[in-house]
C-alpha cells in the first residue's frame, strides 16, 4: 500500500478503493445513527462511480455546486440533486434547470429577494418544479443572509412561484484549528433560528441542511434534517492537520518522482524536488497549514514551496533524503481542487492498479 | 472592452485577442533589440493558436514543462521544443522522447549526475538526438545545481551519450516586490559562471538560457543567449502588483456574476460574492499579494477569500457595491494556473466573442 505501482507514470492521482469504501460506509452509518439524512457534496470527487457508492450506502441524493455538475450526475441516473449555491438565473440557466427538473428532483439555493425574484421570473411555468432552500450565513460570512432575514427571502421566492423547502448553511469557519466544535454550534443555532422564522411565517419547513466534513459528525438532529459533507470520501492534509481524519483514512494520494535532490549547504536548504506541482496537487494553503500538502510516507518532511510542476520538500537534518528517481505519495491540502485538475484517476487496490475512473464533472464550473 | 459580452455565461475565461497580439509583438521586438533569442514558455497558455502568434513574431521555438506538453505542440507543427525541466527518464519516458525527437528538435534539462546517467541509459541509441542543458540554481533554491557543479553534471551527460548544449536557470525569486532587478543580476552571474565552467571543461556552449517575465527585459546579452518568459502574453495580477505590466496589458480575464451582495453590519463585512472561485481563478496567493486576484473594473475592491465556486470581494465604505446579477471581470493572480483549469477560452475582440481556442495541452502534467 505504501508504494506506487510500477505501471503508474508520475504525477498521477491514485484512489485507494478499499479505503474509499470504508470512508463511505462509516460516514453513512454515523449519520444514520444520528437520525439525519446524508446528502454528500459531489464537488469533492466529480466521479459517477463514487456517487454510486454513496447512494448504495444510503445517501438520499447528492449535493453539487453548479448546474453543470447537476447535469453530469443526472445523466448518470442520480434522481435527487441539490445545487447548494445562490444561483443567479437568467434565461439560459432557466432552460437548463427546466430540462434538469424533467429527469431529477432538483433543489437550489437562494440568498436574496432579488435573486429569488429573478429566478422565478426566468423559470416561468417551471418555477413550481424547483425547490428552494434559503442560504443562511452561520458565521462564515461568504454567501447567505443573516438568519433574521431568511423569512423575507423565502416570501420573495414563494411570491415568484418557487417551492420553498427550507434553509441551508455552510459552516466554512469549521476549517480552522480548534473551530469544528464551535462552528458546529454556530451552524445549528443559525439553522434553528432561520427554520423557526420560516415556520413562523407559515412555511412547511421540510429540509434544514448543514454540515461540512469537519462539522458533520458533530451535528445533532435538533432542527437539522440533513448534512452535506464532501471531503470525507478521500480525506486530505487539511483534515489530517485539523484532527478530523487519521493517516489510514487517506484514500487519495498523488504519485510523484524525486527529480532533484540537494543535501544543502550554507543558506541553500536540504531538500528534494518532486514532479508534482500546483497543476496536480492544487495550490490551496490555509495560513495555519504546515505546508502545501504532506508526503504520506515521510511525515517529518514539509512541502515548503509549490510551482506548477515542482514541489520543494524540505527534510530535517536527521532524516535521510529519498533518492533521485524514488517515487513518493503526496497528500494534497484540499482534495477537491486536486481532483478537478485531472481527467481521470487511477483506482488502486492491494497495491495494484485495478481500473480508472473518469472525473466526469471536472471543470463544470457553470 | 470593459463589459462582458451578452452571449457569455459565467464563469468563463476570456482572452482579448488585440491586447494579446500587442503583448506578443512587444516582447518579441524588445528581446530582438537586445540581440537575444526568444523561446516563450508555453505552459502559460497551452494553446496552439497562441504558440503560432509567438513563432510568427520571431520566437525561435517554445519552452514547455513536460513531455506531454511537448507532444501536443509537436503535433501542432512546432519544430523546436525545450523541456526546461530536470526530467527523470525511465523506459516509458525514453520511448516518448525518442518519438518526439523524430518530429522536432528536442532539448531537455538535467541537474544531477544520476539523472543524466539514467536518461542516457534509458535513451540508448537515441541519446545523441537529445540536447541537454544543465539546470543551475541562481538563487531560487528549487531545482538546479549550484554553478560550481555544472561542469560535473555536463560531463556525466556527455558520458551517457547526450549532447550537451549549455545551461539554463529560472530566477523564481524575481516574483516578489523589489526583486526583479536583483534577481536578474543573480541570474546573469550564475549563468555566466556555469557557462564559463562548461567552456573551461571543453564543451561548446551554444545555449545559455534564462529569463522569467519579470526579469526577461532586464536581461543583458552578456553570457545569456535566450530568454523564456511566459506570463507576458496575458499579464496577471501578480505582474500588475510587481509593476511588470500595466492594467491595459491584461489580455485574460475571468467573467463572473455577482450572486450574493451584503451591505454589511457590525462584524459582518461589506461585500459581494461572485461565481468565480478557485476552480476557475486558481488558488495561488503569494504572501505579498493584496488578495486572490483583482477586479479589472474595480481597483478599489479586494478579493479577501476564495472558495471553489465563490470569491468574496470586499469594498471600501465609500464605494458602491455592484448590483446582484451584474457581471464583472477578474484578473487572476497567476494566469498559468487559471488557464489550466478550463478546456477552452472565449476569444474576444472589440467587445464581441470572435471564437474559441482549445487549451490543447491542459492537464498534460507528465
Amino acid at each position: 500500500m505504501n508504494t506506487v505501482p510500477d505501471d503508474i507514470d508520475t504525477p498521477e492521482i491514485m484512489v485507494d478503493r478499499d479505503v474509499l469504501q470504508r470512508n463511505v460506509t462509516r460516514m453513512a452509518e454515523a449519520v444514520r445513527a444520528k437520525g439525519l439524512a446524508l446528502r454528500p457534496h459531489a464537488k469533492t470527487h466529480k466521479i459517477p462511480e463514487i456517487a454510486a457508492l454513496q447512494l448504495e450506502a444510503g445517501a438520499v441524493g447528492l449535493t453539487v455546486a453548479t448546474i453543470g455538475e447537476a447535469e453530469v450526475f443526472a445523466e448518470h441516473g442520480v434522481a435527487d440533486l441539490f445545487i447548494a449555491y445562490p444561483l443567479w438565473v437568467g434565461p439560459r440557466q432557466a432552460e437548463r434547470l427546466r430540462a434538469l427538473s424533467e429527469r431529477a428532483r432538483v433543489s437550489v439555493g437562494t440568498d436574496s429577494v432579488e435573486a429569488a425574484a429573478a429566478m422565478g421570473a426566468a423559470l416561468g411555468d417551471a418555477a413550481g418544479r424547483i425547490e428552494v432552500l434559503v442560504e443562511v450565513d452561520s458565521g462564515h460570512h461568504r454567501s447567505g443572509v443573516l438568519p433574521g432575514r431568511a423569512a423575507e427571502v423565502a416570501r420573495a421566492a414563494a411570491g415568484a412561484g418557487l417551492r420553498v423547502a427550507g434553509v441551508f448553511t455552510f459552516p466554512g469557519q469549521s476549517y480552522a484549528p480548534g473551530m469544528p466544535v464551535e462552528a458546529a454550534g454556530q451552524e445549528q443555532r443559525a439553522l434553528a433560528e432561520a427554520a423557526g422564522a420560516l415556520a413562523g411565517a407559515g412555511f412547511d419547513v421540510t429540509r434544514v441542511s448543514g454540515g461540512s466534513t469537519p462539522s458533520a459528525l458533530l451535528t445533532e438532529s435538533g432542527a437539522t434534517t440533513e448534512v452535506r459533507p464532501g471531503v470525507y470520501v478521500f480525506g486530505d492534509a487539511q483534515q489530517l492537520e485539523l484532527g478530523r481524519c487519521e493517516p489510514e483514512d487517506i484514500a487519495l494520494t498523488i504519485a510523484a518522482t524525486v527529480v532533484s535532490r540537494h543535501e544543502g549547504e550554507g543558506e541553500v536548504p536540504r531538500r528534494i524536488v518532486i514532479d508534482a506541482g500546483s497543476k496536480v496537487i492544487g495550490g490551496d494553503r490555509p495560513a495555519w497549514a504546515t505546508g502545501f500538502g504532506r508526503l504520506a510516507d515521510h511525515p517529518e518532511a514539509l512541502i515548503t514551496a509549490l510551482s506548477e510542476h515542482h514541489a520543494t520538500v524540505v527534510f530535517p537534518d536527521g532524516a535521510d533524503l529519498p533518492a533521485l528517481g524514488e517515487r513518493v505519495r503526496v497528500i494534497p491540502n484540499h482534495v477537491c481542487v486536486a481532483v478537478n485538475l485531472v481527467d481521470d484517476v487511477a483506482v488502486v487496490s492491494g497495491g495494484e492498479v485495478v481500473g480508472r475512473w473518469r472525473v466526469a464533472a471536472r471543470g463544470r464550473n457553470k
